[in-house]
């Protein structure tokens, strides 16, 4: 049915490789809720720094859930 | 009391017809939960596409819920 | 004379039906001021809600008038 | 194949009686290089004004077209 | 471990005082599931107003909580 | 009537002390006329700075009055 | 006195010379009422075109005047 | 007729000696296309340096077409 | 000559493996035209998700072309 | 003498007490360095928090200095 | 080489003529230390304003620098 | 003492592989001076082209400083 609602939701993936696999994380993690979702936008893309040296790639990801009621 | 806390949430409603109808199918699926709201901003129109033509209206809402721990 | 001041100015007007009224309600009642108006912008939409239920649609239109000192 | 090419174009379409029509005239316009669009955004809503009444709504949309080079 | 994946959440807090106790009210609400939580950034102020006075200071918060399928 | 038409306005106030009061002395002064207003919102924060000391805290407000042509 | 309440006004300039001559008019225009202003903001340049070619330039400027009640 | 489609589009013209010209350049090189423009506005102004020295003004102007199907 | 007009232009390219490549790809299927392009702008990064999968990453990419009237 | 070159700063001052601390202690610090400084603007507000309490506030002010070579 | 590290600055010029000028004045006196710089954008225009008369145009311009740890 | 002032700097780093690199090479460099460090942000990314081919990626990254007067 075309009136269903959707939630929009912004994860944070991180991981130590790449912008790419930070995204990927965020996504994979919520799959089993995402059946509908086709596309998934960038909103920030930051850096975790230990020390004066990088230890960690995020990606905040905006995507969009099925509604329930809360 | 005046220090309740809300959370804020955005929602996309769906219609065939209009983007009035749309937002009003988002925030009426969210009813029961809404009674202290009373502005509803409009964040993003959109359209799905079918073959060239316009299938549906989409409305993002934004709106506020009393919040509860989660 | 090309060099006449305008001044911008931001009104909200409000309808049952529709963003279509609101912004034409804005602009009619303005209009004996606005004849050399030619494009009026909408910066934003809105709507009240009583209960759960959408009870206004609100647009808020820029538009610009010919400025006499105040 | 998923390495296609796509560039984004911003129309705007006109209508007498309301954004939702402007924005198909727009989308219907340019429909058949459209195939592969699915999500079409609303970038600007505006009216055309004159002798202080609003005589056309327009909405710009953003779409995207397959990529030749030009 | 660095892999978690967290969401991003806007809550909305109220003090009659000022907007440091609304944004602690909200954060400290909220606190329960924040263990990891270092920066809360503000993305919007603003006052509730009846009959012309200042009756509520309110800040709207972006905070991050540790992220579980929903 | 659910069909008033509103000017949205901006004004700055000051204060020695903080943006808390700053804000209220604009919206105070200007309270006469906001019988219908319900909130207020921050559109910048500043200060006035002399012999590098900050001397004042100013708040943009924007507000709506009933609008009345001019 | 600090406390003083401006009203933040924005004013559109015309001239067929340059923007700065655009600028200069809308600031001019409404010199009087400006004895404390020390700073005004371009917010926006535009053109007017006919035919295809330039005749003016505008200026839009943002100004903040003492504020009395309306 | 009211319903025609344009499209939007971003030029950007060079001069070395003002941003006027920049844009004047842009405008009328486009110009034989340009039957209905009316207003044409400024996106982006920058400068080309060569040897800490400004050797050109650039002006990025968004105009709108009348579209044809590509 | 220091008058040229140029095009901005958006394109958005597609990979299975990064955005760079995507990005890569965008530029390179344009690179014919592009003999002056010196630096290209990401606008928008995303990804296409299928049954809770990434399945490509795509990236918007701001260019400029020589301009030829249309 | 007016042709001065000025150069942009953003600087975060923090207190454990409120916003408008913070950003006095970044200006104050600054000082010395700001004898023509006449407004600092407010760029960001945030906190940090410890276990789920805030622990501190924070004001990134923007300044300008006056501009030496580098 | 391809590697090296640049930093991003904002410098305010003045100049009672034009803005252009005012820019000009800001790049030619950072001049010696900018020999990579190829583009220089325009962040802000504005113009102090003396006695409701402009006095002077200021340009705030984006440059970066080759950096050198501070 | 949790009353430090910190400047905020944006650097841009290059290299032939990805836009990952590129933001390592930014912070690396500074690394000695960032002791404090913890988040970096991108504020934009773009590519170095030459005949229509990509040569470089690079990153813009927000960066805070422990600041002494200049």
């Amino acid at each position: 049915m075309t009136d269903s609602v959707y939630k929009v939701v912004e994860l944070v993936g991180t991981s130590a490789n790449s912008w790419e696999d930070a995204a990927r994380n965020a996504i994979e993690t919520a799959g089993r809720s995402l059946r509908d979702l086709r596309i998934a936008e960038i909103k920030k893309l930051d850096m975790k720094v230990e020390n004066g040296r990088v230890t960690a790639f995020r990606s905040r990801v905006q995507l969009s859930f099925k509604y329930f009621n809360e």
